[in-house]
């Protein structure tokens, strides 16, 4: 059994690593730290996992991180870039599932997460976690960056579009919608059901920490300057994100269907639906998908493309777990082959 | 008092009729039809109607509508196209919340609507009915085609837009969300609760039947052709529709603010938030107004405009109420002044 | 007009208040308080509220309080004991929404709350603001506690069979569900969406400060001990409260829809439903009104009592309003006749 | 690899069954019919078994059920009792999980139903699949009734406090809350989202198809008349029911607590929780569980227990596979060893 740790087991993505990784064949749950909870039960916090999880909360410090093969980050932004350089030193696997790793430029990091980087040294060794995009390279990694919610759904929906040059990438905009767990499990007003329930709002239009982050990735994949608008929108549901893409059309006579069918052939979490599809959220509720829908309306001058993923799994604890398959060796499927709930 | 009819009193757009009309003090509501449920109670129907409205649902046939001054037509699509006729000829006013009189040519009715137009001769006499375009032909009218839900949402923020040349009328695109209850009142398995709670999705990406009455109106206000794209969402909550609209600038120095404060400087109905607000759908629930923001992200080449309505309201029976008004000589608010149910 | 004020303005029950007393004809809101908010406009804090109200947040020093004829505390427990003596000495009437002043025995006040009461003197002197059992009597009062959220709908339904004698008092059961506004508009983690979402729970089983409020008007009404269970539940929506109520019956031969069909035919505020009725808690949904139906299932030993409210009107806000007018010396029902927003 | 057939998969406890048994390692699902939709794939119908199923509905007729080891019926109620009799002389295990064989007198069947029994000679035969009291008989059954949703979470209640004789069976009360998919995945006005959503409501109170089920089976356990009475609401959410039963405690020394762990200590889906507990619908959302808390409020003269399900799960579908297990002779937690989906 391979031994793992995770720093911060107390919200959503931290339960969800949990969910997930006790039921995971080849690993070993060694320690999951939280400063606050330290002392208090697992499974007290998180009664869906009586029976199943029968661990206390460590501190950091009391935690045997260093004896880990790997360990998660499921902190708040700003905590894992203080603490992976000594784990990494020791020998350890990372994965962090905030965003201390995904924006390759330190200052870029500084000016939307307004902290100066505490390692700025690993950020051209760190690996962008997406394996759709950088399979062999997450293999080899020490230290992978878990992409962000929003980036997993809309970067799987502009990639195969992006690399065919079927589109224009001066004019993509992604217009994307999440359940509230994507705000975290901390205490908050505006994140109330009393706020929340029952309304639709769109929110950071002049912009969102997602959006250099896509960026980066769309310009990489295009290696050139990219047009990219980004509106997040607050969904009254817990889990899922949808988000609706749009681009304009290089070439009329592609076949918009067979670049994404060709694309993702062979990758297991990657659901490419029959033409004329409409994905819904709940069809990918608690499992590591993204399931996707390509429609050129009236045969017009855009694409439009609408993926789904729930922001929890595949859109964090669960594509961390894939990114641990990969550099644990392990089938990358492993742990992953549930079904999705519905209703 | 004058004398008002609804034809179809059991959907959402008749009930909410009722709920604004009982409480208007210049009409009393003569009577209110419905095939299905003639002889029952409307309050024992809708039970927040009791001790506000004490009668009963009529047959068609039995309503005095002949002695309205006048009828909303509050029916499934291709019901009002049937009667219209013969009241206008009595002298009755006509409002219809249905789609029976939105498109101007017949054939894109029956193209979109499957159904051969029963009286095309009206279709050029006939007013759409957006107060905040259409105001001065309103009140003149005999008859008017109350706006869909979507159309309103999406044209309230793409005028002031066109109408000052603002933007290039080749890329305009809506990503719209609307509450369950847009779907109506009818027995259905797909908005099941079950089936529709905790999950968004798009839907009606190949066409939607709100998509060519949106064209038609912003190519009537551009005078030209315009490059429109339009994908309606379905949210998880029961009121309220939210518009995301894109479009390219063509001025750069323009002040978007301002074109929007001066274009409803002096509409009851419309609502624009001060620089940087994201409305949400609750801020207008249960009223007649459209609220809505306007942005340009990273100062880039897109307008980006936020705006929301209750689909019910202004979106069907609200605005209906506010061209009855209109139409009647009343003033345009009455009955409509109220404050969204928050939270 | 009138002047009112308003002390901790930023809350649900305040914000609510605001929203009804701006529509009310005979009143002004001379004042607004909230020590963490001044500075702030209503309606930025409320977007609800714009075009309604157009005053800011004050500070309690800051704010002419004394000069008001009457003043609402929306603050949490604990705060208006502190004040109230001095406003009542200015001549000032008070209307309380928290609990300050719901015991009237100071020793059950602290082993509820858990704070020295700060003025016992004025327990015997404050009326326990329920119009339809003690309407005489705030119609004299200076100071009036208006009753919990849950007290409301489960006083309503049981008072017209103690009084009537109509159950044994014995073996009272109250299981009440409340949505989660009624507790409150605070940062916390178990009132996110991601927690209350999707799911139900019965809560406070033990022991709830609700359980001493109603207890003691239970025995007021009986004037002799009584035996009563009260269970408060979790809904995942956000207005209403429904509770059903178990009692068994003394006599068989009683007409119960009879006596509260007499109990409550002059009250404004309340509605019993026709024989068979199973009310709902949107039928209510923003209104003033307690809707509720009796039941023998059966025919047999136990009488059951369906009652819903809107826990921020009928069981907050609204009843506050409708104290108001009572003491005051306006007519009850002055601004609060709307009708429930449904769907 | 054990052969099982559907009958009627198209509703919730139909699909929840292809999700269950599609992962169990011993079965394999030989057919699924459908009258209404054969020729469909069932994975175009449930997008979420895309990649998991890969059959179509068929006809009845045409399913090769009689090849089947165990047959299912996930159909309306009437409908098992005409095809069973045939299947059981075929030499087929059957699992009904609607109403069909819950009631041991065919005349109380007429009379909660409607209709006519068509095989009254089975139901003295038939088993009552709650295993954790029923599970001796289940194992060498051909025919076991599956019991409700309301049932299964009551009874898990009560079970433990009538044998050990520790409450009056005369006054037992069950309040009982369920999620929307317990009505069915039929076409529906009531149960629209628009209907249902943001409300709360008890229906059923004059008398429910569950009370009779539950009656006998209290009577069953007790061996005398029960006094019992039943109220069922509806929640605002898709999956889960909690159910808070009141009794009236006879032995005053009696410790609670230790009933409920003593009699569920080997029940692998029964979880009693720590003494002070409130279990929540989502702790069991997806899993065959049933959480349950008991207490005794003040000291008093009654027990709380409060009880919570999935309904399709513990409540419908797992609890089928949980009695297809002991009557195939296979461990009874296989194919059920999933956790909560939480949040």
């Amino acid at each position: 059994m391979l031994h793992i740790g995770i720093v911060g087991g107390t919200g959503y993505t931290g339960s969800e690593l949990i969910r997930i990784l006790c039921k995971h064949p080849n690993v070993e749950l060694t320690c999951i730290t939280s400063r606050g909870d330290s002392g208090t039960s697992v499974n007290n916090m998180f009664p869906n996992l009586r029976g199943h999880v029968d661990t206390m909360f460590s501190t950091p410090e009391d935690a045997p991180l260093k004896e880990c093969d790997l360990v998660f980050f499921a902190t708040p932004n700003g905590v894992a870039m203080h603490q992976v350089p000594e784990l990494l030193a020791a020998g350890v696997k990372i994965i962090d599932l905030a965003a201390d790793f995904r924006l390759k430029d330190p200052a870029l990091w500084k000016q939307w997460y307004g902290i100066e980087h505490q390692c700025p040294e690993l950020l051209t060794e760190v690996v962008y976690g997406l394996p759709e995009l950088n399979r062999e390279a997450i293999g080899k990694a020490r230290l992978v960056a878990n992409p962000g919610c929003y980036p997993t759904a809309v970067l799987l929906g502009f990639i195969p579009l992006l690399e065919s040059r079927a589109v224009n990438q001066d004019f993509l905009i992604a217009d994307a919608k999440s359940g509230v767990s994507g705000a975290g499990r901390k205490a908050s007003v505006t994140m109330l059901m009393g706020e929340t329930g029952e309304s639709f709002k769109a929110y950071g239009i002049p912009g969102h920490r997602h959006w250099p982050e896509i960026l980066q990735i769309l310009q990489q994949v295009t290696d050139t300057q990219v047009g990219f608008t980004f509106v997040p929108h607050l969904v009254p549901m817990i889990r899922g994100i949808e988000a609706t893409l749009y681009a304009p059309i290089t070439n009329q006579n592609i076949d918009l269907q067979e670049i994404f069918m060709t694309r993702y052939a062979n990758e297991p979490f990657v659901d490419v639906l029959p033409p004329g599809s409409h994905p819904e959220t709940r069809w990918v509720r608690g499992i590591n998908l993204c399931r996707l829908a390509v429609h050129r309306p009236h045969n017009g001058p855009l694409v439009v493309v609408s993926s789904v993923i729930d922001n929890l799994v595949k859109g964090a604890a669960g594509q961390a777990v894939q990114n641990m398959n990969i550099m644990l060796g392990l089938k990358e499927t492993t742990g992953l082959d549930g079904i999705a709930l519905q209703p």
